[in-house]
């Protein structure tokens, strides 16, 4: 039998997203979808501005779309995906929560908490327990899970896949694509033969986002990773898919070839929305590439590639779909886990 | 009375640009135009699919192209400019300069001699005087001068800014133009809504040229600095203007605000294209951006900008227009100061 | 059983999609590839460099590719689909039809013909009959269809679906997708942040294919229909999907009602590769648009919208895949209609 | 001695334009800036987001903007130039001609107003004459020019230069670049890989305002001119620069040469910001191109080309610089031709 899950933010681009994932999931049934006020009321054809591939699926297009408050929520709703704002994510996801939600976020509020789960299934599943300490320390009969920043999740599965090198230090450059910023984030007139050395707050996502991550559990408290990561974003004109360069020095020796292994053998889930593969390694030294290589593993894959020495340890790129693997398609995973983990 | 000049490659992207910078040039006249030879014998509007912007000039345009052969480049010639493709360089710039011609080359080939000094006038000027030890070892009349590669320019002068902390380490990942790869060097189904983290031996490029601009020569040697270089380049969607994400560890504590001093204030040179200041440093941390700071000091500026600190030393961005700065303005530049140093 | 085909230009741009399009066939099997002298006794993988989204099918990947020569292909292949380069077209294609073999062509050679059925098959598959006199005239076993050019294909449905009303004059103004000249076709530096309004010998193409597509065969003749066609065609930043703004002038009054009730009820047929709806009719006046609706129908529909009356007669924009639809879909979709009608 | 100037919403993308170019005019000094309220009293480097190439004109910079109102521009200043957005301009405009202050506006309100002449000087500038007829009207002290919409523009002086044919019908393709949106107008994942074929409001503008621009004005009324006119408006990828596919039908018989004389000798005029010559008519049929063609006459100019016979008439393309001939520019010439005409 379905699980029945509702979507806060539904009519936002994650949101448009995490509909097509869900409608055709066979274990989620969509039930509830949230907008702000000025949605409330609407069907959700009328609400959004529909811009996925593909039309609206026709049961959830006649969908009455409600306001984002926990009243306004069937009770029988099992599972919450949010994709708010992070302004109004840190007002409301509480609310849902002490109401008794279960609540798989993608919004980057609270993601650094000690007591909240930054999970990625396939590198820290283990974190899903510290929401007994949430829930301890917050008196919630629900729970919150969040999944990282998309350019953190594109570069953080590599590196996973390398851990036991011991990883030192971390460079990372990021040529970042536009619907990172949401649907209006990136005006053509910024970015059309041009380049945006700058992303408000996201080097310190990557940074501090990995280390957590990466970081021990031990049933009481997350330790986060000792690893140094400096990281500098670039938005480029490209639509879908983050493009990330990596440098990685290691206390072991690391061939790029010991690397190349390490990364194709990086065990994926059974969980339905895994990719058969997780990491994709390609021999080709100009691949990945987003246009090409963005929909591997229906867009939940990572992608690597041009493994080679520099002057300090290993280089490689590495590449995500980063409305799917690094926003929604990460959120609907970790809602998978939660299922597969008994949460709900 | 002005300077006889000819351009070797004229018809193609550097040609174009290096026509441009010297139809209008106070001390240069164009006296000769060579290309391929089937382009021999047209006149250059017949010869060129001219691409950059405004018209050809009138008097170029009705000049005749000559062959790439000494024998057809009337004696009277002063200086040569060369944009020839790397495997024709190699094989006829030496004739050229065994002929007696004095020649300031973009071409990549024997960029890395012992005895051709490759110069950036404002940072290494001193090394002209290798062209000394180059006709004592070669027996040639004639001479050869090299710039660097687009992507090495970009960045070598912020460098040279600091080099008084003592230069360590460095990670540069690069964006760049379609340009640097010249007319039909990228195709558009390669590049529109993607990015290519590859370009051939481009990497080397940034970590050898710029180890050899840093040296010294001590009047019979050149020694190349000892900074270690990695660098990672990536093809973008835009027309022109390489954007580069710097890291610099040095010996000396650097903060942000001493980098920038010095940057700011690292001395241009007197020559006809020399911009008034070399490096333009920006407090917005989202610049400089290709299409809106290229053009600073017509093309012969640097950019910098989003200065700050990283885990790992000092982090910042910086820019330069590709075919100006970074290629016919280059060589314009270092035909000025072999002129200026009596040369010719 | 499958019948066995062959891909005459396997490697190039719409011999990839052919083969993206043949490998999961329910008809058809691949039993042969050629390409160009230099590819041939390579596999697929070595001669191709393959571009389009997802890998090369593996068994296609290790198949030998052969020189593009009647005496190279097997016998007992009973299909060819040819995108050869017209030049080669024109000179290899007859060869093949007089040995025998029966082809589908998107080669441009020859499509105007009067022995030449030029075809898409929801709008004059009656004009296939025209293959008997082919074969009366040319003494050929063989058989050769065309599909007509993209740009033509994109248009001429909604044109047929109005012809009830009395065609009279059509006015269309196209914006072409680079991919419509192939891989190297469009350099990046031609059309970043640019238009072109010029394709050679396009405009032609529309006006003069158009009218033979809507032409009548009466058994023995094909007589072009009168409709006076006038086109502007243009390239612009776009990967896939040809654009089409169009005026229709008609004899009978046209109300944009009338069109988009004819245009939305106008049949598909019943062939594997047939979409479900042959042309979708947008109510929102700003679509179709390429990146959005080119992958209706999985590339096979044609998608209309913008309908509205102008001062001279019904004004509307139309959309089509120009290398599903437009090209190697075409193809296939004419390999289907030969096996229907019983030319295999 | 310099006319004392004002703009009228400074702070936008043609405000900014318009700074750009009246800083260094020869007969207008800037006197006075206006913004929204919540900008008044701030610098204008405070006020606005500059992202014209180049940096902000020093004294410009550290002027002082005030509110839109009439009662915050100084009374010395002799001209203003609008660039509000239409409906603050509908608003206000009105308040600032009455209040005695001479108006050359880009906003697109009351452009079809029986008393406000809409100007092209180079095509109707005796049009100019129907301000006594307005100040009669209306009252006014102050007086109001208009000048047309971008698309309007580009296409009408090669109209004018037709005129004397007999003028009968025009079809009107537009491919338009996403700066005529204003800097947030088109978000970069609406255009990239993409066209939209919807302008809002864009198809009347082209049709009605060249009809009014082509009229005749008898000193006493202003006849609209009686060519049909059809558009159908596209937004492509492109920063600057309109280009249209235009057919044109005239009375008597018109060449491709014939047009291009009658365009290539269309007289421009001696205004400090008119080009040399107005009309630039190129051979190759691939040009004009927005990127390469757009800054002729220092974006001042029209460019057209591809001129050849249809089916219907002549056919031709034509392109203009947006937002200088199309907007900002268009607002300086007007007030330049004010001046001239002693309305100052």
């Amino acid at each position: 039998m379905a699980v029945r899950v509702g979507v806060l933010g539904a009519t936002g681009a994650v949101g448009q997203r995490l509909i097509q994932l869900l409608d055709p999931h066979p274990e989620f049934e969509i039930a509830a979808l949230t907008a702000s006020d000025s949605s409330a009321g609407k069907t959700y054809r009328q609400a959004a501005k529909w811009r996925v591939e593909g039309p609206i699926p026709d049961d959830v297009a006649e969908t009455t779309v409600s306001a984002t408050d926990p009243d306004e929520v069937p009770d029988d709703v099992d599972l919450l995906f949010s994709s708010l704002p992070s302004s109004v994510g840190a007002e409301v996801e509480p609310d849902f929560c002490e109401a008794g939600y279960v609540m798989s976020s993608n919004s980057s509020n609270a993601r650094m908490a000690d007591d909240v789960p930054l999970v990625i299934p396939e590198v820290n599943a283990e974190h899903l327990d510290l929401l007994e300490v949430q829930r301890d320390e917050r008196g919630w009969d629900g729970a919150m899970v969040k999944n990282p920043n998309c350019s953190t999740i594109t570069f953080v599965p590599t590196l996973a896949a390398l851990a036991e090198y011991g990883l030192e230090s971390v460079h990372v450059a990021t040529l970042q694509a536009v619907s990172g910023a949401g649907y209006d984030g990136v005006s053509s007139m910024e970015i059309i033969d041009n380049a945006i050395p700058y992303i408000g707050s996201e080097e310190d996502k990557l940074e501090t986002e990995s280390r957590k991550l990466l970081g021990e559990f031990d049933g009481a408290e997350l330790s986060h990773n000792s690893v140094e990561v400096a990281a500098s974003c670039n938005r480029i004109p490209t639509i879908d898919g983050h493009l990330e360069n990596v440098w990685v020095e290691t206390e072991d020796d690391l061939t790029p070839e010991d690397a190349a292994d390490a990364m194709a053998s990086y065990p994926s889930l059974e969980l339905p929305s895994s990719p058969d593969q997780l990491i994709h390694v390609f021999d080709e030294p100009d691949r990945p590439q987003p246009r090409l290589d963005r929909t591997l593993g229906d867009g939940m894959a990572i992608a690597a590639g041009g493994l080679r020495e520099s002057s300090f340890g290993l280089q490689y790129n590495c590449l995500a779909h980063n409305t799917i693997r690094g926003a929604a398609g990460a959120s609907v995973l970790n809602g998978e886990l939660l299922l597969e983990n008994g949460y709900l």
